[in-house]
């Protein structure tokens, strides 16, 4: 079963939309499966990452700003601005496809996981998810 | 199919659970399929490295213990003590999923692939690992 | 259903072989499913990066480089050469596996999407690729 998801990221950074994709899941009705969650664009990407304390994911995100900042000599693509290359060296280092078995009906996720579009871009932008479930 | 591992890490860094994986492959007695390997953890991740020389596995883990020290002043998640932030780090740059095709009954690894918890916190931990194998 | 490929890298750096996979998607002939991508190497990986300007590849296998540089100081698995330990960290850094939905009987990919294989290694090498395909 595929289903697509569009998450708007009005700022950079990461954007929790667990709860969407528990909610498709438990739409779909397997009680056993896989669930694969796919990003369709290269300067935005997924993770999983603690749900619990908002400062380990500002720090994720200070840390990753840091080591990849805008305006480096080496880039040469510049063209659709300063936040673009680096947008798409962080969807690199990070993840396009994560997927999650289903048990009991649910996502297998540990307690203090959550699901995370990472906008790299600045400016308001509406992502598209594709998830596709299986038994 | 889903199956559930428990790898216990006595220290941080690769931790190989390749043959328990395989065991579960065999076991579960398809010709052609996909394992599926999802960590439940935020701090520690998976990845598939070479299995063959252990100094590859020691100057990987040292490299990214480098990248990702601890007690940097940009940190302001704290609480959890100075190895918990770049656990999350280090998790993010890595991969909490992973697939792997299953081809003649066995997993499809490379003559030098190993799959490896990597252990990203210290002190004795057991780490839940959740399998998924489909045809 | 299982199909193998072979990608000749003739130089380090990104290679697209998203036709490759187009094809065996469109062979498979299922109107919704799954694609994973497995590459059977550890110093080789996948990345999915944008396919239209050939400046944002360069800038992202320059800035690579440049944070794993070739005779670190800190490496002590040198007997392979000068290039193979920092494939290996290149590697872990980005994908071994990648998920990609099918929608309408094609790879879901976002308009900017191209799938690359990622050689880390210097000299002409012959990567092998497993892509499994299920609905």
């Amino acid at each position: 079963m595929i289903k697509e998801l569009r998450i708007d990221s009005s700022r950079p950074g990461l954007h929790e939309f667990t709860s969407q994709v528990a909610e498709i899941v438990s739409d779909g009705g397997l009680e056993e499966g896989l669930c694969t969650i796919f990003v369709r664009h290269t300067s935005a990407s997924l993770t999983i990452q603690e749900n619990a304390d908002p400062s380990a994911r500002r720090d994720l995100e200070a840390w990753l700003e840091r080591l990849v900042p805008e305006r480096d000599k080496l880039f040469t693509h510049t063209a659709e601005g300063p936040d673009d290359m680096p947008s798409h060296i962080k969807a690199a280092l990070t993840s396009t496809s994560l997927s999650i078995p289903i048990v009991d009906g649910a996502l297998a996720l540990g307690t203090w996981q959550g699901i995370y579009l990472w906008e790299h871009r600045r400016g308001r932008r509406s992502r598209r998810i594709v998830i596709h479930l299986a038994g």
